[in-house]
């Protein structure tokens, strides 16, 4: 119960948050408690998690009255339908203005328990209790929520921050194989965008990491957060510089779309879209061959695709890449690398080039 | 259109914004597109309002891309559901991030169309042009955006500013004669809160406002802004003094969920939730029965009901205000008045008088 864990802090002024870091901080109540500002509590969850950790969240919260909504696990459920289910529960109960949401779960549920949280009554505090590896480096921090569209990924939402993210390493326990690389690519991505010696160090140590060595394991959650929290401290609301975030997303949102929700984890499209970028980048040269190489060797290091699926077409791809939300104007931007760890978002690519990437024809 | 009109100001910083009233301003393309950023453009409007004024919009955004989403007309259409119409729209189209919505038409599609700016790509900018009285006096000015939930009005939203309110005063020429009664709850409201010379001044000119004298009108709605520009310029979020501005609506909400969102007009219901607080403070002697009786003359002058729905058990009443979004910690708390001009938010009612008023034993 004493364990010893990190905290960083999100600055953003009177919205500033801890995050949380270590392991057993699922049973530490005094964490948890001290962040829950009355007695209603909802726990939001899914059919995965909430059997192996809603016990022990709701023996923390013991005198309070705790409701949960426990939802499908999957992507394809992050719908606006789904999402009424919570406010159902919510207005069931007669939760006031004053309750408090936990997201306990991966990027699915704290992405939806985060939109709730910001449209409930316009607007009650919530909780990030981020369960697996890519929610727990990427989605739970920095107040990005919503729900997607048949159309298009997340572009139903808000920017929304929670009151803090705990992070229980132990949660990594239980989570699959798939599901752990998956997490691997949106740490390797903040070695990409401004990171290089992160990106060595991963490099060094990624078999420590498929190996679930807990103190490799600690050290990239903890690297992945101080990184992300840094860009978005500078820009919440993605005015610049947090776009930088989206490295490898818009290639990996349009195979999301494109294939169906649910088919492809997301962070294996956003490995695929990390090489598409990297592809591109070298065909103008930008970075060299070797570079994309490394990046290549490393994706694959980490248990993750490189190749995007042979059912979307080029077209296809320039279709679902339209509806970006960093398209302006009618221009699509893209996030390229100049370089391992020097990411920019821009809208002078190639575009005989972006059809060759598109094209399969990758490195 | 070079016709006078009057602008105010709602002072929120950064996020100031103008309200410009007068008529004729439909047409003055200039007013309407110095706000618009960019080269997309949707207007949400109703199946009542958009044959009456869609063109003139239209005809001010010449060279743009513009876009129409026409909603049915009614409370009952206030949902998630029909929001995702709007959604549907604006992805299908491939609006971006700096597109713009126009609300044209009454509190239902300003509430709508303001929430779907909130949340579309998390966040794009939108503009009111309300056609009602009470869209104009109330709902287009301040921020509150949202849908209702089956269960509770409103319960689904958004704090979302505008970037201006464009309020042409020849547009209540079409309005018919319940929904200008419905308008004049809200501007009786105001004069209630804190502004008692306003309230003599309607009391002196209520026939001419029912006649639809331009020069009452355009003053009772200058006023009215005014009047609500500085309770939200204070307290953007509601923390406190602007829960003021629902005097009557606590008890307005629950007729409005219990019999049926559409079946009573929001400002009917609206109408009697103001007389039942009057009438709850009288029995509490906050209020002399002089003052009681004034406020249910003009509400009667207005051409607007007095008396709750007897469908509505008090039974039913109690735990219909009970998920009012002023609720805290389990606590209801109403708006109440000291006189005429000086309303109160409290939770230190007396719960036999209030039974009482819930019995429809009023004055």
């Amino acid at each position: 119960m004493n364990e010893a864990f990190r905290t960083l802090t999100l600055d953003l002024g009177a919205r500033s948050y801890p995050i949380y870091i270590g392991p057993g901080l699922l049973g530490q109540a005094g964490l948890l408690r001290r962040h829950i500002p009355s007695r209603q509590v909802l726990i939001v969850s899914n059919k995965t998690v909430a059997p192996l950790y809603l016990d022990r969240v709701k023996a923390c919260l013991e005198g309070l009255q705790v409701e949960e909504c426990i939802l499908p696990d999957g992507e394809q459920y992050k719908t606006l339908e789904v999402l009424n289910r919570i406010f159902d529960r919510l207005l069931g109960r007669r939760f006031d203005r004053g309750c408090c949401l936990i997201a306990l779960g991966g990027g699915v549920i704290g992405d939806m328990t985060g939109f709730a949280a910001a449209c409930y009554q316009r607007g009650v505090p919530f909780i990030q209790v981020p369960t697996t590896l890519l929610s727990q480096v990427d989605s739970s921090v920095g107040g990005k929520t919503g729900v997607n569209h048949p159309l298009g990924k997340n572009m139903i939402g808000a920017f929304y921050q929670p009151r803090c993210v705990l992070i229980d390493t132990d949660s990594l326990n239980t989570l699959d194989d798939r599901q752990l690389s998956a997490g691997l690519a949106e740490v390797i991505k903040y070695g990409l965008i401004n990171d290089p010696g992160f990106f060595a160090w991963l490099e060094e140590h990624m078999d420590a990491l498929r190996s679930r060595d807990v103190k490799a394991l600690t050290h990239a959650i903890e690297r992945s957060c101080a990184d992300k929290a840094a860009i978005v401290a500078s820009d919440e609301k993605e005015a610049g510089n947090r776009a930088l975030l989206n490295l490898g997303h818009t290639f990996g949102h349009a195979i999301e779309t494109g294939m169906g929700y649910g088919e492809w984890l997301h962070g294996e499209a956003v490995a695929v879209g990390i090489c598409m970028a990297a592809d591109l980048s070298r065909r103008m040269g930008w970075i060299r061959q070797d570079e994309c190489d490394r990046i290549y060797a490393l994706i694959h290091q980490a248990g993750l695709p490189s190749q995007p699926p042979t059912q979307i077409s080029p077209q296809q791809f320039s279709e679902l890449m339209a509806v970006d939300k960093k398209v302006m104007d009618g221009k699509l931007r893209l996030v390229l690398l100049k370089g391992i760890g020097h990411a920019v978002v821009t809208d002078q690519f190639d575009l005989p080039a972006l059809n060759d990437t598109l094209g399969h024809s990758v490195a």
